[in-house]
């Protein structure tokens, strides 16, 4: 090991979270994961992604089963997951393939394999029964595979439960407070709408003919011209958020608006830091890089400096006691995560009955 | 938010220490609190202190009761505290007073008020039940707003349990083996009374014809010459300390001594963390900012190089143990300090006895 | 106090730990004690070295029976150790010697005194009942303190269970994999046996005609021509090791081959954190400052960036579970540290019959 990776997150003996496990969660952006695995910790188990010989991406238990050193901190060898201690190597079914050690015996220990799918530029890992993973249920982000389409995205690691992420793509009315450059008033004083349709959850914002932010005035080409704006939210169980985002001349019909799609995909870490994915593209600019580089300077300042710190805080002042619990203060605005946090406990409730009717 | 505030530290969910709460603890200095609010946590509850529109300085609950966030935090809008999150409003009675919303609805939730006082240059709080909150018993430190002195201040946070900061103070027999160069032999070596006076507590030290340490010298401008040496400290519950130290040539009446007073008020944070907030005070070389930087810069390093490593490391020795289950052997130094902690012990108990009653 | 000392490390109100405590562990290296005494943590309980008047090294409970202090922290005055908060002062008995306040009353209270023994270069302690601790029964480091030898020696301190670093020596069957660079093959495809004598423990490997590492055969002088290669390890119960390495050309008988001795000790500081003391010596370029600089960098590199981040997050991943309920799969090269832990198991339970019988 060449130089030293990030620490794995240290875990209670026992997970302390109750998660939602049949469904797909985002692992990583799909060109993060190239010739070295990774090492993950999701739902609070430790998972080791990694592509075997023909470029295929598995996720596996990120822990040895000898001696309990990070998979994903290894490397491929062969085709193979290659644990960085001591060399054993598995492959994409959890199988050891190599004992390097004289008479190399093939231990007949079997690593926990987790269902993984490319999909949309993204790795998508299914936590829970492998019989009933089912890529059809992978929500569509075609656009971010789609040439016709540019995104500058990103992938961190913040502290606070992942459902203050996902509530906080689905309520934009803070973007007034907390996002003033970025996108100022058209989602705090833009007529709201949130409904629900089957198990998503649709938060709506329009606002017509009002002056746009600084930045994204600069970002469309619109400085100091009044437009209409159109924004979107589909939130997937458990926290993967698409947001549509339009903007166009006062009078445009909404579907020839200018469109600036997003990806926000939270998985949980542990119940106090979540994985963060995001991207937003642009079909104008292709190929300018310097454009892009102020986008996603714009967009990564808004993620990490100015939600994350309040959402950590936010976080820490609920002193680990339940959110409903908490009694929390209901505003117009929340009629997104409010609808999104109990069809996430109504899913969470149907896997517990299914699992004790099984 | 601009740039990224002090995170607030992690809270168990219920309290873990006992406090004496009908008391008034230093928050703040009260030039600290200015156009911004101040998040603090204080008895392991977060509060908000902010200055309305009249410069009315106000303690409130220091977590929004909608999504949780620090209102420390945030801005003061018309004279009103704004949730940096989204933007509800809440005046010094806890009531919100503005829902930047669509629709405008106030919420009628209320945030717990603190009463809080401005005084000598001070905030004063009120952890306990505000109908007993008598302005009255805030110690009298009105040299700290009297023009004749000039301070040397400083606030900071320190590791370790309050009560081990002000027996530091109560015992500062410490000085020659911890800040050697500030203050040296008298403490040590001088003649030491203690006594009780009310719920008061009072450590003194005299010392005469020696010669102050290099450094007090150099203040005083007395190098190399013998000097008569008192030193009295005034201990309120729970743990705001007033220092008198004077010094004269031999001989010379106390009450003619130069005198310089300080300031040193402890209010726990956590049962493992505090907050200090300090003064020194002369009236000589008044206006002479390079004398003040070093006697600033002397009494900072003494706080938090000479004195906080210590009592963070001792803390730490002490597992989280009870101070008298743990059987402390006990000097003659000690007589402040444990006439303190006995005092306050029963000043808790006698609050625990008045809530039960009623 | 004039700069800051590493802060005590924050223990729990009851050891979490089991440990041995009848038997000898590697303190300091005994030139690291010099004038200035040391604070440490041993088997959870703080531990203050120092050395008296005479250069004798003593071994006292590390936290003052006063105000429970950092005695380590402090200085050595008149050849006994000094408190660093108010200048108590207690001979290598315990006894409090000095009281420096007046009167100058020596309180009666008495420091825990730990055997402790200075021989070959390192100062050993003994945690358990001194009436049993016998000189004879550490082993024997001569060559640490023969002038025949040159040693490169360090000591630092690792996250990671005690037990985790003895095995990750008594199995090198991972050099291979962790330290590519400096060990290479030999270990990994050499033949190994595994034996135990008494209450030790061995692993040896054998690897004959190969070439050795870059690292190793720069060091020896071999580049590019083929060793016989001869690897022992002695594991002295709880966490003390001999390394006995043996190079030479093909057919050397191996007593004559080049012989470069290492001692690998590691004594735990709480049960996630481990002090690890090493050195490895040559009887060649003795002298040579520029051959010691590379040969120590090399073997800090291994130990720090190699070996300890790999232990640390094994240790993680254990989520502080029991080894053996962990059901580990067993490799051939586990033969040396599956010994090793069940005799520590059997002398762990054998003393705590013995205690029980007492």
């Amino acid at each position: 090991m060449a130089e030293e990776r990030t620490p794995v997150p240290a875990l209670s003996a026992a997970p302390r979270g109750t998660y939602l496990r049949n469904c797909w969660y985002v692992a990583a952006w799909a060109d993060a994961l190239a010739d070295e695995p990774l090492q993950r910790t999701f739902l609070e188990e430790p998972v080791a992604l990694f592509r075997d010989g023909d470029g295929v991406a598995h996720a596996v238990e990120g822990r040895c089963p000898h001696r309990f050193a990070p998979l994903g901190h290894g490397c491929v060898s062969d085709g193979a997951l290659q644990c960085p201690y001591h060399g054993l190597r598995f492959d994409g079914t959890g199988a050891c393939v190599h004992n390097p050690h004289p008479g190399g015996h093939l231990p007949d220990a079997r690593l926990k394999v987790y269902p993984l799918v490319e999909r949309h530029a993204l790795l998508w890992i299914w936590m829970g029964d492998p019989a009933k993973a089912d890529a059809a249920l992978i929500p569509d982000f075609g656009w971010l595979a789609d040439p016709k389409w540019e995104a500058v995205k990103g992938a961190t690691r913040a502290e606070g439960h992942y459902e203050l992420y996902s509530d906080n793509i689905l309520d934009l009315s803070h973007a007034n407070f907390v996002h003033p450059a970025l996108v100022a008033g058209a989602f705090t004083e833009g007529e709201r709408r949130f409904w629900q349709d089957g198990d998503r959850v649709h938060s709506e914002y329009v606002h017509l003919e009002d002056y746009l932010s600084e930045g994204i005035s600069a970002i469309v080409g619109k400085e100091g011209v009044k437009q209409d704006f159109y924004g979107q939210v589909d939130w997937h169980a458990p926290a993967v958020l698409y947001f549509d985002f339009r903007t166009g001349d006062p009078g445009t019909p909404r579907e020839e608006c200018l469109l600036l799609p997003s990806l926000h995909a939270f998985t949980p870490e542990t119940p106090d830091t979540t994985h963060y994915v995001w991207a937003t593209a642009r079909d104008f600019a292709l190929g300018n890089e310097e454009f892009a580089a102020v986008m996603r300077g714009a967009l990564e300042y808004a993620f990490e400096y100015e939600d994350m710190p309040i959402i950590r805080d936010s976080h820490r002042l609920m002193r680990g006691g339940d959110f409903w619990a908490l009694k929390p203060l209901i505003l117009g605005g929340d009629g997104g995560g409010v609808r999104a946090r109990r069809m996430l406990q109504r899913l969470i409730e149907r896997e517990r009955q299914e699992q004790a009717a099984a």
